[in-house]
C-alpha cells in the first residue's frame, strides 16, 4: 500500500535547494527583474492533472529561486528583515520535517518548553524575571494581542458580551507607529478612529510627552466619554527606527492607569547590546512587549514574540475557549502544559527552535556582537555619507536605519523651492527602477509626512562589509547622477 | 568582515535532519514519553552567554529530534494532520531558504503569482470560476476573516467607527462547529454571547435547517433586537468528521441575505473526490470558504486558505491601511500585484509552494487518489471493527474519523447503567496512556456532548497499509482488555 518512492523522488529535489545555500558571493544578482505578466508566462504555474516528471519538477524549482529576491544577498537592504543564519535555518529545516503543532505537551513535547526557555530569556532582556508570552504570526498579531490583552483586563466581560456593553476605548500611539495598531483596531472592532496619534516633532520623537499624552488623555476623558484602553509606545519606528521616549511615556501610564504596550518590533535587537540598549530605557515598566526576532536577530520569517509582564494568566482567560476534544483534563501530565488555549490559533506553528538553536550556536554574545556590528556599520555609512556630495539625510539615525535623499548633480546647489522638492521626489523611484532591473542592489523609498520620496537603507545582516557599503554608495550615485529635471 | 564559516557550520548539522528523512519503519515508536519536568532537564534548554560546539550542537538537534512526536509515522492517528508529502517538505525548505514575505511583488514575485493561482485552483473544486482569496496562519484565522468580511459587506463603517455604532451583531453555527468561531467573536469584540449553536440531531447534522434557522433568525430579529451576521456551516467537523447539509443551510442565508461561510477547514480535502464531493453539495453558494490543504492534503503545517465568491475587493477593503512605506504606487509594476494590504499581518509567511509544488508532482488526480483511498481504508476499518466484540461506533463514519468505544471484556454484556458509562469513560485515557508510554501509536480520545470519553482515529496518510489498521485494533485490545472498574 501506500506511495512507494515518493521520498526518493521528493528528496531529489533537495539538489534544487542548494542553489542558494551558502553566502552569496557579492557579484550575483540581487534580484532577476521580470515584470508581472512576463514572469507569469515564464513559471507556468498552472497546476496540472497529472503528476509532472522528476526532471521538469526540477526545472520548476530552480526557476523558483531564480526569480525569487535574494533576501541573504549582502547588498539586500530594502526590508526590516535581511540575511540569513544558517543555524537557524537548520532549525526551520528541523521544524517542517517535524510538522507538529504547538498546542499540547502531548503533541509536540519539546516544544512546549522550549518556547517557555525562548520566552524567558527575551523578557529577561527586558528586565522582567517573571511574566508570561506567546509566539506569535508576526508582529501584527502580537499587537493585536496587546489590544485584546488590554481590554480584558480593562472589560473582562466584554469577551462574552462583545463592545457593546463598554464605553469606547481608544488607543494612543504617535503617528509614526506602525500601521498594525489601525489595522488591529478595526479587525477587533475598535474603529480606526479611536486610535489617536500623538504628534512627533523633526526628529520625530513625541515632543513632550507627559503634557501632551495627559492632554490627550484628559480629552479623551472630558469631551467625548471615550476610555483610554492603552498607549503603544514604539521602540524603534519602521521607517525612521525612532525610539519613543519610554521611560516617560510609562510615567503617563501609570499616572491614568493605562496599558503601556511596547511595540519593539523591530528595535528589540537592540537590547543585545549593553552600548545601545539605553534606547529602551523604561521598557521594564511596559505591560506587554512584541518583539520580532526574524529581524534584527535573523531568526528567519516569521518569529514574533508577544511578552508580558502579567502572572495572572491573563492570556489564557482572554482566548481560552477550553475545547475538550483538544485540551483533556485527564492526561498523565498537568494541563498547565497544554499551553495552546491561550492563543487565538488553534493549530499554531513552531517558531522558538530556529531561535533557540541559533543561540545555542553563537550565544548571548555572538548575539550581542551583531547587533553592535550593524550600528557601527551604519555609523560607517553616515560617515561616509557626510564626506560626499548630494546625500543629505533626514535625521542622524538613532538606529540602523539610514533615511538619507539622493540629490543628483542637476538639483543641487539652487533654492529648495516647491519644485525642488517635487523634482527630488522623482529621483528615488527611478534610481529604484534601474537599481532593481540591474539587479545590483535593493534599498527602500517612501515618501513619509511632509517629505518626498527618500531612501530607507536597513543593515542588518553581519555579511555586510565595508566594501558593500561604499559600493552603495557609488551605485546610487551612479544610477541616480543623470537625474535631468521633467 | 561578517561571520565566516557560519555557513560550513551550520550545514553541518543538516546530517540532524537526515534522522527523520525518508520514511518511517512502522517498528519504530511514533513517540518517546518523557514526563514534562524530565524532559526538561534531559534537553538543556538554557539559552548560553557563548556559542557551543558544533559536536555540542548536533547533540541538540538529535534530542530534539528524538523526543518529538514522529507525526509522519504511518501509525500517528492523533491529528487532523499526519504524514509527510516530501514534494511539499522541499517546496517547504526552498521556502524557509528564501526567506521572504508575501506582501509586495517587488519581494515577493513568485509567490504573489503562485499564490493567485493556487488560490484560483482551490476555488474551481469549490465551483467558483471568480472570486478572490488569501493564505492565512491556520483555519482559526480564516474563519475570522470570514466573520471581518461578513461584518464588513454589512456594516462598512464598522472599519471606522467601532461596533458601537451597529446593532448586536449574531453568529450561528452548529453545536459542533469549531470553537475558533467562539474565539474569533471574542477577539474580533463580538462576544462569545453571540455565537448562537444550532443544536444536532444523533448523528451530529443539524436537524431540520431550515425550520431551526429560520426560528433563530427570527428569535434574533424580534426578540433582542440583534442583526444576523452569519452562519457558519461545518463540513467535516472537528471530532466526528460530520457535513452539515449546505444546500439547505444556503437556502435559508439566501432568504435572509445572510452571509454563508464554510467552515471546510478539515472537510474540504473531499472536493478532490468526484465519489465523496457530494458530500459538500451547495458549498459554491457560500460566500466564503475556509479550507486547510496542510490537514487532508499534507501540504505542512500551516496551509489554510481563505476563499471568497466576492469580486469586489472586499479583501482590500476590509483590510487595508495603505501604508506608504510598504504600498508604494509609483513603482514600475501595477500596485495590484502588491496584495499584502489585503491581509491584517504585515509581514505573511509564503504558503503557496509547499502545496504547488506538491500538486505539480502528483497531479489533481494524485491528491484524488490519495483522499479515496483514506476513505477506502476507513471504509476498512470500519468493516473490521463490525467483526470483532468490544469496538462500537459513535456514528457509521460520513468522513475518515472514526469515532468509537472500545469496551473491555469486563465491561461487556451487561446493562449500560449510568456506572457503565462512567467505567467506560477511564477506557480511552487508560488504553492512550499506557499506548504513549509504550510509542506504539498515536490516536487522540475525548468526551463529547453527554458522550463519555471515546476515541477518534483519524485516517491521513497514504503511508497507512491495512496491516497499520489491524495492528491498531490489535493494540487497542492489547492495551484495554484487561482494564478493571473502579
Amino acid at each position: 500500500g501506500g506511495e512507494i518512492g515518493g521520498a526518493v523522488r521528493g528528496w531529489s529535489l533537495v539538489d534544487a535547494v542548494s542553489v542558494r545555500l551558502g553566502d552569496t558571493p557579492v557579484c550575483e544578482q540581487v534580484c532577476q527583474w521580470v515584470a508581472p505578466e512576463e514572469l507569469e508566462s515564464l513559471l507556468e504555474l498552472e497546476l496540472p492533472d497529472t503528476g509532472e516528471s522528476e526532471v521538469r519538477l526540477l526545472q520548476h524549482c530552480r526557476q523558483v529561486i531564480r526569480y525569487s529576491v535574494n533576501t541573504a544577498h549582502p547588498r539586500f537592504f530594502n526590508q526590516l528583515f535581511a540575511g540569513l543564519d544558517y543555524h537557524a535555518l537548520v532549525g526551520r529545516f528541523i521544524t517542517e520535517t517535524l510538522n507538529t503543532s504547538q498546542y499540547t505537551y502531548e503533541i509536540s513535547p519539546v516544544f512546549v518548553l522550549m518556547e517557555d526557555v525562548v520566552l524567558k530569556k527575551l523578557r529577561e532582556l527586558i528586565g522582567w524575571m517573571t511574566g508570561d508570552g506567546i509566539f506569535c504570526p508576526g508582529g501584527s498579531m502580537s499587537n493585536m494581542f496587546a489590544i485584546n490583552l488590554a481590554r480584558h483586563r480593562l472589560y473582562p466581560h466584554v469577551k462574552q458580551r462583545g463592545l457593546w456593553v463598554v464605553p469606547r476605548l481608544v488607543i494612543f500611539t504617535s503617528e509614526e507607529g506602525h500601521y498594525s495598531l489601525t489595522k488591529g483596531a478595526a479587525f477587533l472592532g475598535l474603529g480606526t478612529d479611536n486610535v489617536w496619534t500623538v504628534k512627533t516633532d523633526g526628529r520625530f520623537v513625541p515632543v513632550d510627552v507627559s503634557d501632551t499624552e495627559t492632554n490627550l488623555l484628559h480629552a479623551c476623558l472630558s469631551l467625548s466619554g471615550a476610555v483610554p484602553l492603552m498607549v503603544s509606545a514604539t521602540a524603534g519606528t519602521t521607517i525612521l527606527g525612532a525610539f519613543d521616549p519610554l521611560a516617560e511615556i510609562a510615567d503617563v501610564c501609570q499616572q491614568h492607569g493605562v496599558w503601556l504596550h511596547v511595540d519593539a518590533a523591530w528595535g528589540g535587537g537592540a537590547l543585545l547590546s549593553k552600548r545601545h540598549r539605553h534606547l529602551l530605557a523604561g521598557i521594564e515598566r511596559a505591560d506587554s512587549v512584541t518583539w520580532n526576532p526574524h529581524k534584527m536577530l535573523m531568526a528567519g520569517l516569521q518569529c514574533s514574540a508577544f511578552l508580558l509582564k502579567d502572572q495572572t494568566d491573563l492570556l489564557g482567560s482572554a482566548h481560552a475557549a477550553g475545547a475538550r476534544y483538544l485540551f483533556q483534563t485527564d492526561r498523565c501530565y498537568q494541563p498547565r502544559y497544554d499551553t495552546g488555549d491561550r492563543s487565538v490559533q488553534c493549530g499554531r506553528r513552531v517558531d522558538c527552535l530556529k531561535l533557540w538553536l541559533m543561540w545555542k550556536a553563537i550565544g548571548t554574545r555572538g548575539l550581542r556582537d551583531r547587533v553592535n556590528r550593524a550600528f557601527a556599520c551604519t555609523r560607517y555609512l553616515v560617515t561616509e555619507m557626510h564626506k560626499r556630495d548630494g546625500f543629505r539625510l533626514l535625521m542622524e539615525p538613532q538606529f540602523v536605519n539610514v533615511c538619507f535623499w539622493y540629490i543628483p548633480p542637476c538639483l543641487r546647489g539652487g533654492e529648495e523651492t516647491p519644485d525642488f522638492w517635487q523634482q527630488l521626489g522623482r529621483v528615488a523611484p527611478l534610481v529604484k527602477q534601474r537599481m532593481v532591473v540591474k539587479g545590483s542592489m535593493m534599498v527602500g523609498y517612501q515618501p513619509h509626512g511632509k517629505h518626498v520620496n527618500f531612501f530607507r537603507q536597513i543593515l542588518i545582516s553581519p555579511q555586510v562589509t565595508r566594501e558593500d557599503l561604499d559600493f552603495f554608495l557609488d551605485e546610487i550615485e551612479r544610477l541616480g547622477s543623470d537625474f535631468q529635471p521633467m
